[in-house]
């Protein structure tokens, strides 16, 4: 049995590939406000059979799913079956809720659905936690320092000397007893990511924010890749990108890996 | 058009309750370890029409829906529509990302779903929350003191002279310019709900925690109904009292119900 981050890790290595794909497969981006949910379907094993190999990971978002209900769960159900098993699938669901509940939310994504992680948010604090890091096969990624503008309206709050943010990441370290816990810090916020590396060496990060946000690649892998891995979330940049064909969405992924590779290559 | 926060107020008033019914329905506490779907939505059509006419509210909690992945949200549509016009319907869901995929949460919850309003994490700040309120008929419920135990975890960090959590409730004051926001305050911390009640006058609170989980409910009812309304929540202790029978049901909601009006008549 191997702890997630351990997993991961090799994956990466594996693969020479910091890419995680993220399926955030919103009906407007089509490019026709008539999109139906089987284009959509279409679309999302479009976009996975044209990077399954360049990517390490992909990061299907829940609410693009859950916005169709229960048919966008069936959809949801159906690309869980078709992800091939080399692969890290990350449920971007950012749940929290207190023990008794987040109990069952770990049961959907990680016995139900079958992701290999998820997102989650700490505002809860450990209790809500806690059921998604016993198995320590499964992982979590726990929101730290966002991407979006507003992620200083509470992250960035004063604690004595230091911000919300390096509170949360000290968590993070101390519930990384078995080896499954890793962090999501934005790549709009460079900075922060050197920072919360030096709190938490050897864990890995997922780094949304680059493309669509205007987060920073070259800042996000250095610092990203210093001392543990980093994995970079593209989701709008290449499931959406140029004439949406499978040549489009494959170049897309390939200028991200190669840039990618260029700057910290393994 | 009534706004959210005005029209919760007309409810509790006209039934007389502060009661929310929570709707944790969770196969282990029917008793058996083999309990199926079929059986938890025949038991939850039970605890509805037991309290429909007790409750001014209930809160369906997610979690146990998601927990059987396609199946269990097709169970919450049907549960939806069961639910009568005369009351408040609040999806406790917790949800909380960046703005263009909580634009996608909010369309779920509110345009698919149904729900009149939602639970909501702030970690992630303003443009979080800003897709659930821009309709002021519709409303949330933000996370500010937890009834959790860990929930100090971060909640109670001090900044300067305050906590997070005070934070938390001047942001919600802020984002209250429709009069649809309210905050989630945890029975299981009266003091705390004192001393947001007097940062937050007129805003609804969502007070959870009673119960299985230990809060106090008189303090809940005098604090959280000084200058604003209150929804008391009441989940494990109503929807899985005694033998489970419609009788049993019943009788613990009307309990409580009377405790409350004699604590703050209406």
């Amino acid at each position: 049995m191997k702890p997630f981050n351990f997993r991961l890790s090799e994956v990466i290595k594996t693969k020479r590939s910091h890419l995680c794909v993220g399926l955030d497969m919103n009906p407007e981006a089509m490019g026709s406000p008539s999109t139906t949910l089987d284009e959509l379907k279409k679309h999302a094993f479009k976009v996975i059979d044209s990077t399954s190999d360049l990517a390490s990971a992909f990061k299907p978002n829940l609410a693009f799913f859950e916005r169709w209900g229960s048919q966008g769960f069936k959809w949801l159900e159906e690309l869980m079956d078709y992800f091939s098993d080399d692969l890290i699938i990350i449920g971007d669901a950012k749940r929290g809720d207190i023990g008794n509940t987040a109990k069952q939310y770990a049961y959907s994504l990680f016995a139900h659905f079958n992701f290999d992680a998820v997102t989650l948010s700490p505002y809860m604090g450990k209790d809500s936690i806690s059921p998604f890091i016993e198995n320590a096969e499964k992982g979590v990624f726990i929101l730290c320092r966002t991407s979006n503008p507003s992620a200083i309206d509470l992250q960035n709050q004063p604690i004595n000397t230091e911000m919300l943010f390096d509170k949360t990441a000290q968590l993070c370290v101390e519930w990384n007893e078995n080896n499954n816990v890793g962090i999501v810090v934005g790549a709009t916020a460079p900075k922060e990511i050197s920072r919360i590396r030096d709190q938490a060496p050897n864990m890995p990060f997922l780094i949304p924010g680059i493309g669509a946000q205007g987060g920073d690649l070259k800042q996000s892998m250095l610092d990203g890749n210093k001392n543990g891995d980093a994995l970079i979330n593209i989701s709008r940049g290449i499931s959406f990108s140029g004439d949406l064909s499978k040549k489009a969405i494959r170049n897309a992924a390939k200028d991200y890996l190669s840039q990618m590779r260029e700057i910290v290559d393994i």
